[in-house]
């Protein structure tokens, strides 16, 4: 693991998450960029003190020299976003598999460059766009791909947060500080940080792609050099259309990232924060709740009935849903291991592709909120 | 009354609310444009004979011989909009107060006309934006007022509905028919006939005023004339950024009108559907749930309080709003017949200015579908 | 109409909701037990001077002199209980049919002699058990009538509210007063108010009698008269169990009547305070929420699409519940009037029986919390 | 590990939820009565072949064997409940600390056999109640120590289920079979499988106990040799009185343990499939809604605070509390290991104590099903 030193948030639910099916095993890190803090973190995670590092470059070096039963499989990068690009760079050159927080790079060119890179070594990338790990989630997937919905009309998708109202920045907040710092975020603030999630869940749900954004970026927190608020119309590329709006400032809102896709035979419904259950309507008839641990959701969605640990009631929540990813991912990094074809279930994780469009997404809504004209075309 | 012959939908509810405190008799009307119609509706309302008219002109010109202890105080029209301008200017100018159905007019220059002639004639005009007639939403409008939420940051306002994501026009239905003919409805279809609705209450609660609109119109029904889906940003005039969008075709909703307003100290959101709630959150406190009917509702709103005719628990709804600007609106009336001041309390009904508002909200919302650029000034 | 003089609160609703259809007309009452509140309420009514009383006797004397065509054709009784049985057993007598408040007496001698009178006299008699007037509990009814839930097995009430927490009554106010007054209220406190309603909730929509009640009574506010919280298992006539709890001490619940009916093929749930919805559930299958107002409650129920004024998505509360009511029993009278028979959609109001029912489960709540054995058959 | 199993439940969790943290590695266990069927799961789980035991008598005897910083700290017990005792019992005579799942033992002797020998073996002894795992659990729990609510008057509490709603046994079910049958499971079905949960809930957020019962045990399943549904009055020893309600048989009802605890300043709710939200009510006051991982929430509690691993708005569920109770267990046994004394926090966690009143709650129960009179005191 890079990243994820003392008082990481993102690194630590990857530690948790990847813990939960004892399938994967932290063997080694550089987990800060200060070395000291590297080293405490190790010790708290009993790793064998040589594998400890005290930088990626280090970590790299290293394991590679070790026999391949010991050395490292993959390496998972959870540093501020301006590090994805050169360790995974690295990590991909040096043979190991990655999975990578997102957004994926700074830029477009170093997303192109890393997705060309995955080409050419053959080694498996996942991205934790953790969202699209819920059940219900896939379950949707599965319904508009059934065609359940019929032709996709409409989407709203939304990712209000309020944590960054205020100037947190200032306050000493490490989550605040690089996520409000241009040069260790990019061009996007809110954009990036979670705008790119309700992107991501909208195209992997429907299996369109935004081709058109009309996007207003506005920084409400003085002195901010990102935005905090991020409102957009989209097109879709079946002539769908949508709505998506995210935001920092919307005190209150915790994490609440929600979608509606209406169709012209039904519609559906899902909520991050009560993630167990997916709704579902269709003309002249009740409102259906699907609830998370059934019998027919696993009947209707493989995917789904696959991404579920406990019985119905008992809730699952955001660390399973990450696990999710990471569990598709360690079968897929298994089965290039063994050189074996991974399954599409095993596929079914966030990939470098994904990592590409949500760059572009970025650099689109970016550049349309400088533009006068109403539509930007989506980068390529 | 004119409108709210046999099968009309709002006509009824007119008369119904209106009839709920027991202050308003429907004594005279033409209710349809077909005599035999009208003949039918006021028989069943058991009018007298001499009271049930084949014409809107003919009742005007019947009601002003009648001694005024006799005569109707007010006339509410509830019929299709393209009668609305002409039927309120003839009540108008003969005297009569007028509770009109939105939007006001087809043009905003036929508003501006009636504005002038509410001025002149110096009678009382009521607009039918039933949605700010819910107590919960005059509470919302003076946490506001009373500065609780700060200063205002974000609007997000939905409207979305899907009774109209087939091509309900065709069947014969008439509520589906008027509503989506340009020559009964105006400009707008989706936009006219609900996102006024919306952008009347973002504007009610926040006492802002959209000063500028970017606005993506679609129809998504072949053959419809109308749009049936609207999608917006907005901006309004001390800076603060909305998200608007309103549906016809988003199936399994119904009419869910919704709020979420975000100060710089906290925010609140509201749901039509579950009127008696409003939820409100501030910086790391739990949200808190006001509901309909309690104390402390009425003593922080008198308008809340004055707007409730039910103890806590015992829901209120629809009709419930519907007649609090029938109830404020005939206070004003009786005020004015009178000749004393209204209170400001009884002056908390839409009028004519809103109405102006609405439509001119129509025409730069179709402007701006229309226009390659991103932003539209709020037309004047 | 008897009782509902100034302050009081059933009574104002009785002629809102009575008001609502246009069917209704106040004409003449006896409001208050003092006279000079009495003539108070019928000027602001704006009843003739001759037609507000002093007294109900003196009501009834007067009213059966004047003509058919103007006299009252039913008194609307809405007094504190005492006053239930005497004016009831009077207007009967004098010819008149009755909507009467419930419980409908203080003891079940009463009881039973009023369902006699009723019988004898052949006059219409409705008991405002307002809750069963609510289109989604009619859609409830329905479902367990088709079997769709199969045999039921097990039902769960509940009416908690909160307002009596404090020693209310002695602070002046009218509501609590008479409530906990066993001279006003008769020998249930909590359980006559609520609780009855709870127990005809539970028949209404099951169908089933109550047959064995195991009762406790509690007093938690010191002084107080009469229990202020009710729990009770219950069985059923067919086998099935039963929960149910009311309460007047359960601070910040409103009026929280809410029920769960499990078959042995499915399951119900229904709230008071939402009562636009009904959930749904069988073994294996999405939960299903049914809307008011759609096409599809009104092909199930034609007892629900009958209680309906408003489409789908413009809530419906309490007053069109109770209307309900109104608008049956009326309907019924009328019938009665021309010598017609009455539709079983007309006679869909609760009558003396449930009048009988509702005294009989009280007296049999109270039995059982003195008795030390667990299980009192009910009273008959 | 004992117990646990190929397709086993609680097992399973047991495992995912003690890896969440990173502290706890299963290095041993007798998974399975069949030894082949212990092997496989032991391989399952890459456990040293030598750390794979056909039976838990043998584990212990080889275990005990191994130098200190080699043997296991600690046996889980997931088998079904008729094990629990003889495998705990011989566990703790053998110097191991235990954490055993619920009901503790099959009777109240046995019960107090084993607090016995934890007292006198000094070992440490963690009961998987894992609802009061959930940091909104502790955090009601501090709330009516704090005295907010003020003194408790009423508690509400509820465990549907509607899983056992047919005879699920009779098709081979491992879940169903052993809980329906009397020699596993004990003299109660479902007041013992879920029934005890909600018990020891109310119980553990008011710090009352029990003393009086009043139950009533059905079996609705035609051949089912324990009930399937519990109804039951309660009563505290501060006066309060309470109603518990569990059933197997409530079709659509998945895992909804839920409870209201009413006092006379105000009132909480809590819902088990709603972990993260905590409701509270004061007089004439809006509710309040308490979201896991605020800050406000850990200034409250330092318990709640404690057992929260991810920021507002990344839902928590049911893996968490069961790994609190596991991470509490062990810091305790920690502790013990180091001679130190535990801090009031860490033995925060169910322990050999609440697995008696389990047991003597399940008697209690029976003893009152069997009984006519209405109250039977709490077994001692």
């Amino acid at each position: 693991m890079v990243g994820g030193g003392p008082g990481a948030f993102i690194g630590d639910v990857h530690r948790k998450a990847a813990r939960l099916d004892g399938e994967i095993k932290i063997v080694a890190g550089a987990f800060d960029i200060d070395p000291a803090k590297s080293q405490q973190m190790g010790k708290e995670l009993a790793l064998g003190q040589d594998r400890i590092y005290d930088t990626y470059t280090e970590m790299i070096r290293q394991e590679i020299k070790l026999p391949e039963s010991e050395r490292i499989d993959f390496v998972a990068i959870t540093t501020p976003n301006n590090w994805h690009f050169p360790i995974a760079r690295d990590c991909l050159n040096a043979g190991f598999h990655v999975m990578c927080e997102k957004p994926m790079t700074l830029t477009s060119a170093e997303a192109r460059q890393l997705a060309a890179l995955v080409k050419k070594t053959g080694r498996v990338f996942g991205l934790m766009h953790n969202y699209t790990g819920y059940p219900m989630v896939k379950l949707a997937k599965d319904m508009v791909k059934k065609r359940d919905l019929g032709r996709i009309r409409k989407v709203v998708v939304q990712y209000p947060q309020g944590w960054l109202a205020t100037a947190l920045e200032r306050t000493g907040s490490m989550q605040a500080g690089w996520r409000t710092d241009p040069k260790q975020s990019g061009a996007g603030g809110c954009v990036g940080d979670i705008g790119t999630h309700a992107a991501n869940l909208a195209e992997y749900i429907t299996g369109l792609n935004i081709t058109h954004v009309c996007a207003e970026l506005t920084t409400f927190v003085k002195g901010r050099k990102l935005d905090d608020d991020c409102n957009c119309l989209l097109k879709f590329n079946n002539g769908a259309k949508g709505v998506l709006h995210a935001s920092q400032i919307s005190i209150g809102e915790e994490n609440n990232l929600a979608i509606w896709v209406h169709g012209d035979k039904g519609s559906l419904e899902w909520h991050q924060e009560h993630p167990n259950y997916l709704y579902t309507r269709a003309m002249d008839a009740p409102e259906k709740v699907w609830k998370r641990g059934n019998g027919y959701v696993a009947a209707y969605s493989a995917a789904a009935g696959r991404g579920t640990r406990l019985p119905f009631g008992h809730p699952e929540a955001f660390f399973e849903a990450f696990a999710n990813n990471y569990r598709n991912f360690t079968e897929t990094v298994k089965c290039v291991i063994k050189g074996e074809k991974p399954s599409a279930l095993a596929l079914d994780f966030p990939d470098v592709n994904d990592g590409v469009r949500g760059v572009l997404f970025i650099e689109t809504v970016v550049a349309s909120a400088q533009s006068r004209l109403k539509w930007t075309p989506m980068k390529k």
